[in-house]
């Protein structure tokens, strides 16, 4: 150990905890079935939808994010009826992989992994394919850095009175401007660990109006996720099981600092650290692994060639404690992944570039030391003057 | 508020907290008269000679640094007898504000602010002006960012039987290699909220023989601050009074974490961090305010010409949340000061150099962005490999 070496997270969940939200666990000895807890639990739901940008109800349940999709599914579709997903990543195929557990028929839309999913194809199936029970797809794919474009999509579902739309904006929230009322996100999926800056372990699901209408007519089986269960419940500050308490204690302070930032400062924030990243990339001769529509919740760079970006994660981890992503599945060892989600500044990412310029250095990949930063910094003064 | 800001301090102490050494604290529901806080102490003080690098025995006050620095003129000079006082800050002028208070005769030795203390002068005095019950030194500058050579002057002293040698190391432990046993710094005054990483509010003095012999005869008035008293209480892990005692349980967490890390290694993160931010002030085309013998505790820079410092001070919180010391006394205005004794690593120097060249393009002085940054990373390639 050659001095101080502090662990830092620039992962695209977990991310940075924010530590006043943690504090205020320290003295939460709370039981769930108090008017306390009660009152805690629909502050909470009041901020979550300032967070969300809707009006609609938002569920907190305690789970990954994976649970609250496994929800949408179950609470929305009925055996053998047709779904549209949209899947361009390892988080479109998992709601593949739902709807084969339900016994759905799920109509794949698939485009290569880097690029953003064709709206236009969406239409032309629902067009000629006749009836589909639901849409589904991410607003943002972790897995590649790309945002699809949920807009044109809700406003296109909008006109099927029979088809809702569910959006995975577990990394979406809090990094891109969504307006689930008027696009028409039906029901839209959040997570604990990213833009919210708070632990692993809550998962939300905003549902419209017409998404209520479809999950009583549908039959799925479902018991811990039973979306009608909780509305009921949670309209009250109910849970209908044993609520995860610290963990909605620091969801409370953190909405609370959401709140006094502002929700579009937050995703400007992110959209300026994603920007720096990107214009860093680039002076580093490095390529974006994001063909196009790039993320705001996470840079995707594909690692120089002949490298394996493995390698640089390690180094990156060993020799400045800056833990960023590795790709997953067919994409590990070609890409790294570098968040911006939540709780970052701009001295933190002029740190992990600085440690970047380095750690490709010593890997082979011959840049200009400080060249990245650079870039950074021409896009902080040009975005914040 | 234009997004995220995270408060970070680059300060001379205080410094970055440890996080593991406060969040000890929460559990320590303790009390003092214990043998549980009688064994915390024992430790902590076996801890300590540790990181003082001594046999000496580590007196702990739950003070300020001030505090031990005034017990060690009540403990050591009485009334009328003659000191001998090395000033080149606002650090050394408080001995001699001290000695005031005490009705000591001080002789004063001193040097230009920015400037070692010249220790052949020392050695002049000692020999010409008769005897001197005690000299009084800083190991670190902390207004000016001077390091003074105790080593030569511990020798120095050494020759004179009836003189001790009192060194305020507040900012010198942790970031310069000292050897307090064979270079005979009787004295040396430590505080809590510097290179460990943990609160103010606690206070160390080290007390060779020869000043425990010294102690015995002198008649200055003390009460809190009785080393005598203290060395018997502690020896056995009591205080004389009550004592802050999660500051206790932080220092003790803070010094195992030490310990792991390696007092030397210590030292050598603050000297890198020191290189590379010389290296980058130059590379800014800064000025820096120690003409020689820079300390590794902080680096003071001189403004540019025609700028205030306390503008950069200003801009540095107000944009990055990042802040830095201003100058104090007649060095307000003129200089800031950068800190890099404790929890600082190689990443945080990087985002607070992008951040300054920034701050500074700003206010007018012109440098060329991610040149700092990039002598910095030369420095750790070269230091670190």
């Amino acid at each position: 150990m050659a001095g101080i070496l502090k662990e830092r997270l620039f992962t695209p969940g977990p991310t940075p905890l924010l530590m006043e939200a943690q504090a205020r666990t320290l003295t939460a000895t709370l039981h769930h079935r108090t008017e306390s807890f009660r009152q805690l639990m629909r502050e909470t739901s009041g901020h979550l939808k300032y967070f969300y940008n809707t009006q609609n109800d938002v569920l907190i349940f305690s789970s990954s994010g994976t649970g609250a999709m496994e929800g949408a599914i179950s609470n929305l579709v009925s055996p053998g009826e047709r779904i549209l997903v949209g899947t361009a990543g390892k988080f479109g195929e998992r709601w593949l992989e739902l709807a084969r557990s339900y016994g759905l028929e799920a109509v794949k839309i698939e485009t290569a992994y880097g690029h953003p999913l064709p709206i236009e194809e969406f239409d032309r199936r629902l067009r000629s394919e006749g009836s589909f029970r639901a849409v589904f797809i991410q607003a943002t794919e972790s897995s590649t850095g790309v945002s699809h474009d949920v807009e044109a999509l809700g406003k296109l579902v909008q006109n099927y009175p029979e088809t809702v739309l569910v959006v995975d904006a577990i990394t979406g929230l809090g990094t891109t401007a969504l307006e689930p009322d008027s696009w028409g996100l039906d029901v839209v999926i959040g997570g604990s660990q990213k833009a919210l800056m708070i632990p692993p372990g809550l998962a939300f699901a905003s549902v419209s109006e017409k998404a209520w209408n479809l999950i009583e007519k549908s039959k799925s089986p479902r018991y811990y996720f039973d979306f009608a269960k909780e509305r009921k419940n949670q309209a009250k500050g109910e849970t209908s099981y044993t609520p995860a308490t610290t963990l909605v204690v620091s969801l409370h302070a953190a909405l609370e600092y959401i709140r006094q930032v502002g929700r579009e400062n937050l995703i400007e924030n992110a959209a300026t650290l994603a920007l720096a990243t990107r214009e860093a990339a680039r002076a580093l001769e490095l390529k974006l692994f994001a063909q196009s529509s790039p993320a705001n919740a996470l840079t995707a760079i594909s690692a120089p060639e002949g490298l394996d970006s493995g390698a640089i994660v390690k180094e990156m981890r060993q020799r400045f404690g800056i833990i960023i992503a590795n790709g997953q599945g067919t994409m590990k060892g070609k890409i790294f992944r570098l968040a911006h989600l939540g709780y970052y500044d701009m001295p933190d990412l002029f740190a992990a570039l600085a440690a970047l310029e380095i750690t490709l250095n010593k890997a082979g990949h011959r840049c200009e030391l400080g060249a990245g930063v650079r870039a950074a910094q021409d896009v902080y003064l040009k975005r914040r003057g």
